[in-house]
């Protein structure tokens, strides 16, 4: 049974909008990503996710039928972006986010694109 | 969409060993927990558990085999304790824990005593 140090988890990659997958339980993946700027609006079909911020201040656009909204969320705030709901994070400096995601999810969700990630790298 | 604040959901209560549930996704419970003392030896037969610990240092003890071993947690650790683990959360001093678990999950598993609690508080 090891431990996972999200410091030193954090220290091993750079890249942006690059979730990396750092545990599994059940079926669900825990990862971690540095973001910065904006992504892509998409939505996961069957897939709620959770956002919890380690580091910085990350604004999710997302759609409430049809008004466009924004949650901004500190350090140590979450949300969790119901299935279904179109949403885009936009990072106005670096972020560092946990994400808890079930293990069929996509990074861009519905949109493949060049920011998709078909396969994420464990850690 | 709402966020959570961690910080604002812990100041909500201060018993001990009494998981409150501050969000779900999926199949899963996010709960948040502050523990000091002994817990009880237990299992889960099917859920595997995440513990991150927010604040303090928890100790787990457990079993791998027929050997006793424990893990030190400090703040922005996790373990996953896998199903089937026979394992006992140990803070010697009061610890502040988010738990991610199925919303299946017994508190003490396959044991049910005085620490069980059959219902958890959404706050």
């Amino acid at each position: 049974m090891e431990k996972v140090n999200l410091a030193q988890k954090f220290s091993l990659f750079s890249d942006y909008y690059s979730p990396k997958i750092v545990g599994e339980l059940n079926d669900t993946h825990v990862k971690l990503v540095k973001v910065k700027g904006e992504f892509v609006w998409h939505h996961h079909e069957a897939e709620d996710e959770l956002f919890l911020i380690l580091k910085g201040t990350l604004r999710i656009k997302y759609f409430d039928g049809d008004q466009e909204r924004e949650v901004i969320l500190g350090e140590g705030e979450f949300v969790i972006v119901p299935h279904g709901v179109e949403h885009k994070p936009v990072a106005d400096e670096e972020v560092h986010l946990l994400l808890l995601e079930p293990k069929s999810t996509l990074n861009t969700g519905n949109v493949k694109n060049d920011r998709t990630i078909e396969e994420l790298q464990k850690i």
